[in-house]
């Protein structure tokens, strides 16, 4: 298997938790340190690191130690394997949509 | 939560396994009968059937059955949804470098 798929495989593992979606949802507003990302969270701290580590592992997010402090930042272009391969799922009658401009059916919840 | 997150943590855990993204891949060219679909796949076909279960309860494919052949499709916009998240999971910079039309880290691979 290619590169590509290795990586996809662990962005999508690693988005297959609704706590860290939460946490990505987060962090793409701004970095944050690690105790201000956990505390929505009614969760055990190393719980929570261990959701981290995952994020960290798939390469979505990276952290930097500044003394007692780590801060968190959202990788940028991290998400972009698995942009590109939902843009590679398109069916035919979505690219003739595209094409004409139309939205089959597009939910905007 | 609202539904919005139910339908992303169905299609999130549907393609969180490479033999449904497989499956995907497939069904993005033309809709399939369910024997061809299998072929590829070295696994005996109750297992391969519970994969295909999984993406029907997620509702990223759909299926039909005529005679004792069912076949299987993609369902247009089924991964819309995913596909909507991840726009919303672009940081301040990627937002500002999309205006500027760059890319920050297109990985093209």
């Amino acid at each position: 298997m290619p590169k590509y798929y290795d990586e996809l495989d662990d962005v999508i593992r690693a988005l297959a938790d609704p706590t860290r979606r939460a946490v990505v949802e987060r962090l793409a507003k701004s970095p944050a340190v690690v105790s201000e990302l956990a505390e929505p969270f009614a969760m055990a701290l190393p719980s929570f690191m261990q959701h981290l580590r995952v994020l960290e592992d798939a390469g979505v997010i990276s952290s930097e130690k500044h003394g007692r402090v780590r801060t968190v930042t959202l990788r940028p272009g991290a998400l972009d394997v698995l942009h590109l391969w939902l843009g590679q799922q398109r069916t035919p009658a979505e690219h003739q949509a595209e094409r004409l401009g139309i939205h089959l059916t597009r939910k905007e919840t």
